[in-house]
């Protein structure tokens, strides 16, 4: 039995607004869904809120806080307003965590051990404000791929060491396309335990075309998603299973409502 | 003052055939090359010795070994049967060692685990070959965005545990462009020391537009290579920096003579 499906609004991201994937998860059944910041502002937080709450869908997640590295003090200010802002809108709509995508290195820094320092510095400083919102931060180690450019956070035994020293209010966000590569996988998951604050699925394709917009559809590539669950579940997470699938050249080109049968039936056979 | 420099034939390798390489090198002072297998085959593994030996040239490294993996027993076989082939061109070219890239899944599997247990039975396999004819082994861990489909060794520490099970005659080789982005990465030089038979260098260009053939020239990227190599000099390594660009649409695509002289220039200043 799987868990129970949620939607990330990047999956239709090219197809429907805010509005038409909390009707469209209501018409299909799905029980979770996960916005993004760019469709969450253009449907208004009051109106999100009030369409998620009238269809009763889980929030599992606001996509996304984060990207704290910046070449001065003026940058790195306006990442941590911004932030916040984030955390206000992570708790208007009632979403169990803040994702947060951490940010690389500064335009023209070679200094990646700085840029993890000064994310962490980003998160310590906006933590105070994401418990007193009880919204719980969840650190998202992206691909090593996204090292330069996206997040300087690149496996999970690295995310769990930074919410090891920042205590409570934190946890991380798992996504198979960023860890399923890790020989140290099983281990960290079992160390993340109950700090596993949303579980992502997609898969990787081979070859894959496009660092950013090729994912794949769960089932499609070689991630082995049923050993993953089995891990997340087995390390006590109870959560839904979000899918969140950036794909230019095939998903975002089909009808949506094709696009969320997909899921619903890969998750039933292959998740 | 920078390592010596070794130039990859990979880095002109739509340019000049081994033979064009091996001059190309003496002509400019370079004083190490590692050749790949093709380009090998192409000029006849004897003449390139003779050619190698009479310009007085190191050999860093034969690329390449490994790809041990595959979908039935007949296919493993015939990669042992490769390798074998492998070893004997390496002693014969008096190369330093032969560079592992380990292998992907196999077509129709999604099992990562077992492919790793594919690749350490694999070189536990060819490794008294390598013994006896001393050559040593150097795994590559290559960037985890080639977990699936080349190399399912994907960080230095996992490297250094098999070589840990593995025994004598087997060391890794350092790649900046896989390993930059490592969070591990000082410790695990440290714990390499003298087993760290290459290192090679480019850079991670921003953005970064194909998987494989869009690496950068040292300096055009983000990696700290100063820092790398002293990491791998307090580790012990005194041997050449091996310069490998794969640049479908810009390194190659120039005249070989000013790639050679870009990259004598750029390991002066920013390596």
């Amino acid at each position: 039995m799987s868990l129970p499906l949620s939607l990330n609004t990047a999956t239709v991201r090219a197809q429907w607004s805010l509005e038409q994937v909390i009707e469209g998860c209501a018409r299909h059944g799905i029980t979770g869904i996960s916005p993004w910041r760019d469709k969450l502002a253009e449907c208004g937080v009051r109106r999100a809120a009030e369409l998620i709450r009238k269809h009763g869908l889980a929030v599992t997640g606001l996509c996304r806080g984060g990207m704290f590295p910046a070449a001065d003090e003026a940058g790195r200010r306006a990442a941590l307003d911004d932030n916040r802002r984030a955390i206000d809108e992570a708790a208007e709509i009632g979403a169990q965590c803040l994702v947060l995508v951490v940010g690389g290195i500064p335009a023209g820094s070679k200094d990646i051990d700085g840029a993890r320092t000064q994310v962490e510095d980003g998160i310590s400083a906006m933590l105070p404000d994401a418990r007193a919102a009880r919204v719980p931060l969840a650190i998202e180690p992206l691909h090593p791929m996204y090292a330069a450019d996206r997040a300087c956070v690149n496996t999970l035994g690295q995310a769990l060491d930074l919410c090891d020293r920042l205590g409570e209010g934190i946890g991380v966000a798992v996504d198979a396309y960023h860890v399923w590569w890790d020989p140290d996988l099983a281990r960290q998951i079992a160390r993340a335990g109950r700090r596993i604050l949303a579980y992502h699925i997609c898969d990787w394709l081979v070859p894959t075309t496009d660092l950013l917009l090729d994912r794949g559809m769960m089932g499609d590539g070689v991630i082995d998603l049923p050993r993953l669950r089995a891990m997340v579940e087995r390390a006590g997470y109870k959560g839904h299973q979000e899918v969140e699938i950036f794909s230019a050249n095939n998903w975002w080109k089909r009808d949506a409502d094709e696009v969320v049968r997909t899921c619903i039936e890969r998750c039933r056979t292959v998740c």
